[in-house]
C-alpha cells in the first residue's frame, strides 16, 4: 500500500490538460478540416507490410512521452481512410456532422452506459425521446417502442429473436431442441445479417429460405408466398419475413404492401431493414442512422411495432445488482433489460444532438439531397460511352460499369464479360494508390465486377460526380 | 435537382469550426476537468420527470442556432452523472485516462468501420497487435485468435457459439431442432450474460445449470462435476463451463485449475470471464478493457486459445460487397467475417494510444493500486464498529454493511436483517440527491442489501475512502 502514492485527482487531472488540448488541435486540424477537404487526398495508402514499418505498433513495458503520443495521433489519422471526404463513396456510410461527432465527444468523456436511469439520466431520456419521433416518422399511431444498439446486424439479429419469441415464447426457456424447425424468409438481395443471425440463434443458415428477386433486385411476391408454402409442405415453420428498404448492392425497395398482404395471410412476422421510408405495416424496423444521416458509427436503432414490452419480456434476466426494485425512482426508467448487452454505449445523443441543430427539415433535406445527386450521376453516366448503368437507381446506389476503350469494340458475350470483371479491380486500386477517391466494386449474380458508388454527404458536389466519372476513366483508359 | 445548393466542402467546414472549438472548450472544462474534480459533486441528481422539465428534449422541424446547441451540450454534461470523478464507486467503470479518452474522439472524427483493411489499415494492425500482445500477457505459447466488441456480453455470447460450434460445426447450417439437449455450466455468482445468451441462442435459460459456489462465492469443483453427471444421465450434452476471474458481486476467483481438470475429463470447453490474470489453461477469455482499465466504454476483447481460425469458420458469411477476393492487397487483413456484426467500430484503437502512453508497467500499477485501496478501505471497515464486511476482499470489490446505531443493540436474527435491508436504499438515496458520492448496493442470496463498492480508479485516495465511510455515517446514523 505504502509504494502508492495518494495522487490528489486535480493535480493529476492538471498534468494531461496540455496533452489534451494539443491532441484537440490536431483532432480539428488533421481528422476534421484536412480530412474533409476535397483538395487532400482520400487515404494515404499503404500496404500491410508497409504501414507496419511506418508505425510504431509494438507495446513496452515504459510508457511513451506525450509528444510521442502526439505524433501517434498525427500518425493514426494520416493513415487512416478519410471517410468523411467528399470523394469517399466506399461504403454505406459517409461525410461529416459536426454535431454528431461533438455529441460523440461528450458520450466518451462522460463515459457511461445506458443500462440504468441513475448512471445515464440525460441520455436515458434522450434516447426515449428519439425512439418515440422515430416511431411517430414511421407511422405507428398506436405507438411502439425500440432501442439502440450496436448496429444494423444486432438490429436484424433483435429482430430476428422478437420474431420468434412471439411465435413461441417458451424458446427463451427451453431452447430450440424440441422446437419443429424454424424458417425465414429474405430475398436474395437480403443482407447476410440475417444469414449470420440465423447461424448465431441457433436456427441454421439452411433455414433462412432465399426468394428470387427481380431485375431491378425487388423481392417478388408470388416467390414468397411459393417459399412459405414449401417450407409449410416440408413440415417447418415460416415464422418471419425480412424485406429491405434499399438493399445493401443494388439499393431496390421490395415491394413492403404486397409483401405484408402475404405476411398477414400467413400470420407471419414481418422486419424490414430500411432508410428513411414509411414503413407502416411492418412488425418491426432496423434503422442505422450512422449511414444516410452521417452520425458517427455506431448509431443504429431498433424499433418494434408492439405494446405488449416484448423486447423486455424477451431479453429481461433482471440482475439483481443492476434492476433493484426498491430504488427511490421509477424502474421503469431503467431500459437495460431490453437489451442482449449489459453494458451499452449512449449512441443516441450524438443523434439528438444533431436533430436539434438542423431540425428535421434539414435531416430530410440531407436525404433528398443525396438521392437526388444519385439521379445526377445516372444521368452523366448515361451521356458518356464508356461507362454503363447496371441498373436504373431507386435510391442512393449507382452501380454501373467502365468500359475501357478496347473493351468497346468486343462484342457483347461471355469473352467481353470476362475482361469487363477484371477492370474495376485494377481501377480501383489506381484510384487507392492515388489516393483521389474510393469506390467499391464487386461481381452480384451473373454480372461481372461493376461499381457500386453510393452517395451520402451533402458536401459532395455536383463537380466530385463529374470528378469520378473523369478519374475513372483517367485511370482505367488504357486497360 | 436545381434546389439543391452545390456547396463547396471546405467552406461548409470553416462555417462549423468556430462551434467545434467553442464545444471542445465546453469538454475540456465541464466533463474533463469539472467532472474529475473533487471538490465538485458527481452527479446533479433530477428525477425523470423534473429532468424532463430541465431539458429542451423535443425534436422540431426547424434547426437550433449554435448558441442553443452549446447550451444543450452543458447541460446534457451538468445533468449527467460524472462515472469519472473520484468518489463514483457505483459500477465496475470508474476513472479518466487522458489517452484512451482522445483516442475515442479520434476514432470519432475518423469514423470508420473494422470490416475491410481497406478502410480501416491503421486500425485493423492496433487491433492485431493488441490482440497478440493480450494472448501474449496470458501466456497462450501456442497462439490464439481474437476479435474486439462492443461488451462483455457479447464476449460471453461469442464464447457460447465458439463452443457450440467446436462441438458441433453442423448446428451453423442446420440449427439446434435435431441436436440433443445441449447445457451450459456456471456457477451461481456468474455473470447473467451467459444466460441472455443461452436465451438468444436457441440453447435456453433452463439449459444453464447453476453450479453451487462456496461462502467466499468460488464454484465449488465437485458440484461441478455433479451438475455434469446430472445432464449426462438426462440424455443432455453439456458443452461449456463458465468460469469466473472476478465475479461480479463479490469479486471472486473461480478455482480455474481443479476447473480445467474436469473440463479436460468430460472435454468440456472451459471460458472465462476474466480481469488480471494468468489464465493458461481457459479455451476462451472475455476482457473488459473499459473496467479496471479505464479506457472509455466500450472496450472489450474476446480472446480464443485456437489455431483453426474457429473464430472466421464459425461465423463467416462472405459478403461480396466487402469481401471481395480479387482485391490487390492480402485479404487476410479483411478481418470483418470473424465478427456476427457487420459494421465494427475500431474500439482497439484507445487501448493502443494508452498503452503506449503508459507502458505495460503502469498498466499493471493501475490494477495494483486499486487492489491495495480495496484492501485499504477493507481494514478501514473492520476498525469501524458500524461497519461490517460481507466478506474478505479477493479484488477490488468491497462488500458491506453499513449498520445505524439504532440497530446495533438489535439481537442477530430475521429481524435484524429485515431493517438492516431497508437501510442502504436509504443512504444510496440520500448520497444521490446531496450528489457526495455514488455507491451500488444490492441483495444477494440470503444477505440483506450491502453496498458493493469498487475501487478502479488510480485518481481515488485514502482520503477519498476515509471520506465514504463518514460519509455513510453521516447520512445513516439517524436510520
Amino acid at each position: 500500500m505504502d509504494n502508492f502514492a495518494v495522487n490528489s485527482p486535480t493535480g493529476e487531472m492538471n498534468a494531461t490538460e496540455s496533452f489534451i488540448h494539443h491532441a484537440m488541435e490536431i483532432i480539428l486540424e488533421d481528422a476534421v478540416k484536412k480530412a474533409t477537404d476535397v483538395r487532400e487526398k482520400v487515404c494515404e495508402w499503404r500496404s500491410p507490410e508497409q504501414l507496419k514499418e511506418l508505425l510504431d505498433l509494438e507495446l513496452r513495458d515504459k510508457g511513451e512521452s506525450e509528444s510521442r503520443v502526439l505524433q501517434y495521433c498525427r500518425d493514426a489519422i494520416k493513415y487512416s481512410v478519410k471517410t468523411t471526404h467528399p470523394r469517399f463513396f466506399n461504403q454505406l456510410y459517409a461525410g461529416m456532422d459536426p454535431y454528431s461527432m461533438v455529441g460523440s465527444f461528450i458520450t466518451e468523456a462522460i463515459t457511461t452506459s445506458l443500462y440504468t436511469y441513475e448512471v445515464a439520466p440525460v441520455f436515458t431520456l434522450m434516447e426515449d425521446t428519439l425512439l418515440r419521433k422515430m416511431i411517430e416518422m414511421i407511422g405507428w399511431d398506436e405507438g411502439g417502442d425500440g432501442i439502440f444498439n450496436p448496429g444494423g446486424s444486432m438490429s436484424n439479429m433483435y429482430a430476428v429473436n422478437l420474431a420468434r419469441y412471439r411465435y413461441c415464447p417458451d424458446i427463451k426457456e427451453v431452447g430450440l431442441f424440441a422446437a419443429k424447425r424454424l424458417v425465414i424468409l429474405t430475398s436474395q438481395e437480403g443482407h447476410y445479417s440475417i444469414s449470420k443471425g440465423a447461424a448465431l440463434l441457433g436456427i441454421g443458415t439452411k433455414n433462412v429460405y432465399i426468394v428470387s428477386s427481380d431485375k431491378r433486385g425487388k423481392m417478388i411476391p408470388s416467390a414468397l408466398e411459393e417459399k412459405i408454402k414449401l417450407a409449410k409442405s416440408e413440415g417447418a415453420v415460416p415464422f418471419m419475413v425480412n424485406a429491405t428498404a434499399g438493399t445493401t448492392v443494388l439499393g431496390a425497395f421490395d415491394p413492403i404492401e404486397e409483401i405484408a398482404d402475404i405476411c398477414e395471410k400467413y400470420n407471419l412476422w414481418l422486419v424490414s431493414l430500411l432508410c428513411l421510408l414509411c414503413l407502416l405495416r411492418v412488425n418491426s424496423v432496423a434503422w442505422n442512422l450512422h449511414k444516410m444521416l452521417m452520425v458517427p458509427l455506431q448509431c443504429s436503432a431498433f424499433l418494434v411495432r408492439d405494446k405488449t414490452s416484448l423486447l423486455q419480456h424477451c431479453h429481461s434476466a433482471r440482475a439483481t445488482y443492476l434492476f433493484q426494485q426498491d430504488k427511490f425512482y421509477d424502474v421503469s426508467y431503467d431500459t437495460g433489460d431490453k437489451s442482449v448487452q449489459c453494458g451499452r454505449k449512449p449512441d443516441a445523443f450524438k443523434f439528438w444532438l444533431m436533430w436539434k441543430a438542423l431540425g428535421t427539415t434539414q435531416l430530410e433535406q440531407i436525404v433528398d439531397r443525396a438521392i437526388a445527386m444519385a439521379r445526377y450521376l445516372a444521368q452523366e453516366i448515361k451521356k458518356r460511352e464508356e461507362f454503363q448503368l447496371v441498373i436504373e437507381p431507386e435510391y442512393s446506389n449507382v452501380c454501373f460499369w467502365y468500359i475501357p476503350p478496347s473493351l468497346r469494340s468486343v462484342p457483347h458475350g461471355p469473352e467481353r464479360w470476362k475482361k469487363l470483371h477484371t477492370v474495376a479491380p485494377v481501377v480501383k486500386e489506381r484510384m487507392m494508390k492515388k489516393g483521389s477517391m474510393m469506390i467499391g466494386y464487386q461481381a452480384h449474380g451473373d454480372k461481372p465486377n461493376f461499381f457500386r458508388m453510393v452517395v451520402i454527404s451533402p458536401q459532395v458536389s455536383r463537380e466530385d460526380l463529374n470528378f469520378v466519372l473523369d478519374e475513372i476513366h483517367n485511370l482505367g483508359q488504357d486497360l
